[in-house]
């Protein structure tokens, strides 16, 4: 297949990369040349601006951005992906935004004829890279069914959500928990550890009982308790804070749009947000252990 | 082995029965005479008072006291375990308090000869009939190994969480993290239904992917997401409300102790008291989702 | 003065009438043509566009909006303000808004030769009848100073709260301290009821002393303590729940851009969005002491 | 008047002095003996326990004690105060306890024939030493009128709350609302320095509008915002943050006796808890403003 994909970031690079070692055409955008030029030398094409690759005779258009200001110009913009797309091209886009806006261009874009998915990622760079990313999809039936080889090639795992935009849904509500139980996992293992508790037999004992949580089973942010996890290597390498940060604040905004409260999921991003305070933002998110031990304070004036 | 058994109830009937059944000779204590009956008419002697119970010639002592208050009258009351019990004789208290109080009476325990562990359990009513409890046990490597037959005849797993006290620790620390995941749930699982998605569907794809816990695996508490769920049938069964605030209660009491924050407990705690308010404190935990629906509000005066 | 008018919404349409009381030559504009009526009925002249009000020869020109994205629209849309307003027309936008987007626009405006204050008000639908709205304003010295006059006519006190922004600043400040100091009051007032204590006898003692806050001296929640509150006329009047909530909103995602926690400001917001959905959006924001009683509640599925 | 008086410490050292001043006659106990010798320097008759003040033919006797645990000793105790004094000398209690608990021995003291109020203080130890004490007291019309003139010697607003306990019940509830509002405060007046604002024109707009309360006005915790506050002497003086944690814990165990929930207070008791945890126990309360500020994290290992 031809394939265009926009957006060569930290996430979108390995996965274009992947596309074209399955033997994919690729036509590729993105405003970060150096970005652009690690593509083309493996093969692929560039364009210029979105229109540019929609020019091309693609048969489908991954998109894979930062936000839902960056989806919304790529595709509603003057020089956006509609107003130059053949009828029939499918469009899939893996970004994590709000489950609104999704439906919303997947509607104006199904009403011109271009079946869209939003098919948002989990499985951080590293899934990128190795190709091993969960994709969770909204779409119909035919644009599930239609995406899903090509999707094979960049994840594992394609789970289809339901209708358009119930990716999104499934991704913030999945995330918001994941943000929960981990500062649920720090404050238990703190508080277990502060009692005289040794973290290892402690997480034993969680992880075989009612506590269990993927928090406390794979990426257990007390130290000492999990040889594997960020916390093993001082918080380098998996989920960043501010990742978390950001999608919690769009589990909390999707949240009020059907006026639902999230009182939980409000706390704990106001936790990550302090943690993002104190300068931990780019470390991964069971960093949050750290709001519970001692420490100097700042002054605030 | 000849063992005396103190307290009746709900849990601790179900439990003196297996002893029996396992060929144990039994000395039974309660306040409640009926519950005593249950027991002698299948077998059991019955004692007058605590005291009286350590005046018979028994190998070990179990208790099964609903809190510290209890524990700490029948222990070092006057008519008490303590005071009238010969040196070496095992201590077993299946209750579960505070980490302190437990340490405390061992200590007293274990200075005048008598070898203590604290082992509360997990498993509920049910487990207790079946004998299909989990005994998280704290105290010596001597204790832990004299015990551990006895307790085999009532539980199907027993672990060793460390010396004197860590039994209730690794108590209080699960059940805490229990309490705010199965919030956490709520708050997910009513997002993403009231974003569009079925529930089942939103279920398997949270327990493939990172926010998965026992709470949305085993006891998810949203309707018609798990059909074998306390939410698959009015709440009733499982842990109840009530219960979980009282273990809530145990933990957030226990880091105060240890000058340790525990923010999303603490709030948890709340919403379990609010649910408590308004008249589900014997539902099933899981009933927390009910704080997150639509519902009429009375009027504080 | 020639003063156009955008926006005659609940807050709007009284305080333009209050400019026309005072003298004002008026030039309006509203997409609700009743609303417009009743102004022309009291002398004013009807523009049909943003960019209409401009290019009638007004000297000031003031906006009184939803929120944000009508801000935008109006200011900078393709037939708004900015395009149209000769140089030199002094801009004052009333709306609450958040403070980046007051910034821009202000920004744009006054490089292209337009003076532009944020002014947004406090006092509810009552003070702008009355003309005692309280007015916080953010702009320069001299914009602040040409600008007092007029604002006058609408309002009892006119503070300059600093630079451009500034206004929306004190205003979502105050305000989510307001939403947080009722939501304590209401839970410092049914503790105490609760407890024992007449809510009148515990509303006078808080008030001469370290609890006081504007929530219990002049707004207090519970039923009983204050004739003059909201509380005694079945939470009618007052200060919208949903209001309330949108303030919030804006303060929580104003801290989100600073990098700052609001801790006690993302629960409050979420217990006043618990109280919408019980369906009292529509209510005095007071009326959140109802989440503290007893009452039904709905099943989530 | 002859009166006893048991209790010397920060708080009830300088109150014993004030009665002496006023011209009663006093009978003084505390374990500490510098602290007795200070009084009796002062010409304070000295007893050797609680019983041997009963003894003296005192007309009133006066407490002034930690926590419960410690008032249920010195009144119920064997050689405690019920067990000794005369009938009908009157009891009165001003420390700060639970509400059941004073409530509890107010009811065997009055039983036994002796009236007895509950007393609690605020002000500190400024008010303590100069005699501008608030009792906060509850119990009989009678009680209180023969009470208060004694009491007035060492307080400025001497307040009849109603029935026994109510004094405690009023104290709990304000100081839940005080400790709620001071971090509502903190966050308020960081959000709105870190938006660009003033922090002195803040507080003056605050202060005359709805976000106004005692922890706004007179001790804003923000430095520069208000000369006279604990902020602008380094958090030294006022009211301890582990005291503030201690009367946040009471109110928190009296909701939980009433079954109602206080989320709000929940959380800021947390945030208290965190600001002890960091070392700044012992500095003025309002220093709950440096959790939003950015500082060093320790590493919980």
């Amino acid at each position: 297949m031809k394939i265009g994909f926009l957006g060569l970031g930290n996430m979108g690079a390995p996965m274009a990369h992947n596309l074209l070692k399955a033997g994919h055409a690729l036509v590729v955008f993105d405003i970060n040349l150096t970005a652009v030029s690690s593509l083309t030398d493996a093969g692929a094409a560039a364009a210029e601006s979105p229109a540019a690759v929609a020019g091309h005779d693609v048969d489908m258009i991954i998109t894979m951005l930062p936000a839902a200001a960056h989806v919304k110009s790529v595709y509603l913009g003057e020089s956006g992906l509609l107003a130059a797309v053949r009828k029939g091209v499918m469009l899939a886009d893996c970004s994590t935004i709000d489950p609104h806006t999704a439906r919303e261009i997947a509607d104006i874009a199904s009403k011109q004829g271009n079946p869209m998915i939003d098919a948002p990622v989990s499985g951080g760079t590293g899934g990128a890279a190795a190709g091993t990313l969960t994709f969770m999809v909204g779409g119909t039936d035919a644009g599930f069914s239609a995406a899903k080889p090509v999707l094979e090639a960049m994840g594992r795992k394609i789970v289809h959500c339901g209708p358009s935009g119930n990716g999104q849904v499934a991704k913030v509500a999945n995330n918001m928990l994941l943000g929960i139980s981990m500062a649920g996992a720090a404050e238990a293992m703190t508080l277990g550890v502060s009692l005289g508790m040794d973290a290892k037999i402690l997480a034993d004992i969680i992880n075989t009982s009612t506590g269990r949580c993927w928090s406390t089973e794979v990426c257990n942010p007390y130290p000492g308790a999990l040889e594997t996890a960020p916390a093993a290597r001082g918080y380098t390498g998996g989920f960043g804070c501010d990742l978390m940060l950001k999608d919690m604040g769009l589990a909390i905004e999707a949240a009020r749009s059907v006026k639902r409260p999230v009182i939980l999921g409000a706390v704990a991003q106001q936790l990550y947000q302090t943690l993002s305070l104190q300068g931990h933002g780019g470390e991964d998110f069971s960093a949050v252990v750290k709001l519970y031990s001692e420490r100097q304070t700042g002054n605030p004036a």
